[in-house]
């Protein structure tokens, strides 16, 4: 493993050793003192092409208490501006000394572009409509934290699948850890039979339902995912209260659910939308802990390519 | 004290706790070495929804000071253009394991309806148009050091009294430690009968002047208050020349304030509106000197939170 | 030395001693762990009014090599919005502690105003179509690692020599180290007569060439310049297509210049304009060195003002 671009081009074990990884790390958050200097020196450029609060602070978080220097860059007021090629741009910060590069870029594919030119390693933090892998991974923590397992769940995913990263990364992520994955969603917005076979992992199970009932009857984990009507071109997606009012998780279909079901959600929440105002007390809700595990996940990570030095 | 939420609810002993504490602090900040180890690893995020220059600074320069990591975070740019509440974007930041927040917002009160919801201590750094206490605890380290006491002098306050979260918290805070508070300015802009009795403090003394002279006779301290056009909703404010005329600082003046009278402005300054050119080399203008006792008092307001954990 | 506002005020000593700092100091960049404790404390302000990639990451990846902490500023959502001068804002941030400032301006001369006035040392990152030292500095370095010398070298300089302040640094530092200087470019774009009194210094050795030929002829050292359309007023410059036929370096003008001669450019590269696609492959292509050296020397510059305090 030399770069972190996507969940579908990891193993089971590779996985696996990045869950242990991070569950040992959760322990130096919970000090007086939350610092290692593991990766003092360290430089790590965050580059953003897309707004984003979470993602970029959890990684930063993650550097800090590492001790990984950073240095963060957006498209704009950058030399971006001036019409230089994102290689280019790639390429002089790499001179500059920097040891690792996470992107988040609108189109599908930056990373492995990017991995393919650089020498250091490339960690994808979201690319267009194709792969978010840490947020997988944060969740497969959280899931594997309080269910105990990530093998023979069954696990109900909600929402835009077809044009939903998260979505993409958690349908390989769950079957390649051993898990059954149902989507479901406005048909517009459901993959169709002949980009079904990207989602296919042998050891999981793969399944589109066009009922929710079909999704979410026994589910162990129900993930709800944003209605991002940024990356629509078109006028696919039903209004917002017409969505509501079928796909929204609202207290009715927790009882086709197993009893102590997760509760998930990538962020940020539509409240009303995805999930209804009522959900935010269902106690098996874990949201912020989905945050919480995202930087001992992207810890993990950095650790896992920069240690080694 | 669990936050710093405003002036109006700390007691005298609460202030006076922090003015020591910061007079302290001071000595750090001339060492060739400015800096301590006290809140290493703690993480203090400043969340800022209206620009800033000095205050931003000041917080960041106080947490270098001391250690602490911080990080920022502006309206642009976030997943709040995505539509997320500031409560889910807080609550979401404080999972990422933020141990303190401070916050700038264009809403009144937003710093208060954030305390209720956050386990965290939470600073207010300025909200709309209520109060502004870090700068009010500077103003007071300063005429402390420059004077000697806090009690029993006649401070002026000059500008638009009505529409600055500066004014509102000097007038509360002068009072609190023993001082009068004078106001004067524009008719429009003075606090209206029935707006005087959140400005009364008990210890003090309060009054709304409508002439200038009788603000300024005899005055222990004069603030000119910054002309902020960007936060009045209706034409009140007279054109600036004509304010200038009235109200604008002048070298005839200073012939009504006491001798060695101190000169404050919060910053950032119209020159030739609230103060004539000239003004910059009267000898008892501090407003440098307030800058550079906000970092000390920032430093004071960290501490006092994050160094007991 | 107090401050470092431009190549054409500082002696071949003062160079020369820069560039012998900033070898020494490339030591350090090569450690598995970069970074040493002795800038530790200080506050390096980096106040950008231009939009910037490298340039600031090289000053902030120096910082952090040297343990200097740094804010940043960008002119955008700072009270510069509020109106207030630059000057204010520059002396509140002296008030709040910065031990150095680092500004680009598109305003040339601004970096000398802001000297005058303050007590800590100004570095000039870029200013306006005047000069820009750092960029000459690290041309120097890189150019004496690969050849060995700095003395009796023919440079060329192709483009927009008249609104470049990289080929204003240059034109002057070169010489100044002994070696001459040819420039050549649209004749539009070239200095007229008046103008070259400013470019000549008595040890070296200045020529304006109208012919890509006679700039180029035996060189031992070619630099292109980038094309930056934002820094003309009028409609100056020929057509891109137009000047990437004749101004555009091309394999056909590598036969001209010397076996082994350097091909360096400032970037951002406008690749097809002023640099052929293939030009990147030519051996002796030394545009990333130059990048890798930026931080050296800005290194070299903050120890320069920084470690003797």
């Amino acid at each position: 493993m030399r770069h972190l671009l996507d969940i579908q081009s990891l193993s089971q074990e590779e996985i696996s050793e990045i869950l242990r990884l991070a569950e040992n790390l959760k322990e130096i958050l919970i000090r007086p003192i939350p610092k290692v200097p593991t990766l003092r020196g360290k430089l790590v450029l965050l580059l953003f092409y897309e707004p984003s609060t979470r993602t970029k602070f959890s990684f930063e978080r993650a550097c800090k208490v590492l001790s990984a220097d950073t240095m963060s860059f957006s498209a704009k007021g950058s030399s971006l501006e001036k019409g230089e090629t994102i290689l280019d741009t790639v390429k002089n910060l790499y001179a500059l000394g920097v040891n690792l590069l996470v992107i988040r870029h609108n189109l599908s594919g930056t990373p492995h572009f990017l991995a393919k030119h650089l020498k250091i390693p490339v960690v994808n933090a979201g690319d267009g409509i194709h792969e978010h892998p840490t947020q997988a991974l944060l969740d497969l923590l959280t899931v594997k934290e309080k269910l105990g397992t990530l093998s023979g769940l069954k696990v109900a995913i909600v929402g835009d699948i077809k044009h939903s990263r998260v979505a993409h990364s958690d349908i390989l992520a769950f079957q390649k850890m051993g898990s059954s994955v149902y989507v479901t969603g406005p048909a517009h917005l459901l993959p169709e039979p002949k980009e079904r076979e990207f989602f296919e992992v042998k050891s999981g199970g793969f399944k589109v339902c066009y009922k929710m009932e079909d999704a979410l009857k026994d589910a162990d984990v129900v993930m709800a995912l944003r209605i991002q009507r940024e990356r629509h071109g078109e006028p696919f997606i039903p209004a917002l209260k017409e969505y509501a009012e079928i796909f929204g998780l609202t207290p009715k279909y927790l009882e086709l659910i197993k009893e102590k079901a997760l509760l998930m959600h990538p962020g940020p929440i539509n409240w009303g939308v995805e999930l209804s105002y009522e959900m935010e007390k269902y106690p098996f809700q874990v949201i912020l802990d989905q945050v919480e595990n995202g930087v001992a996940v992207r810890m993990a990570v950095l650790l896992r390519f920069l240690s080694g030095d």
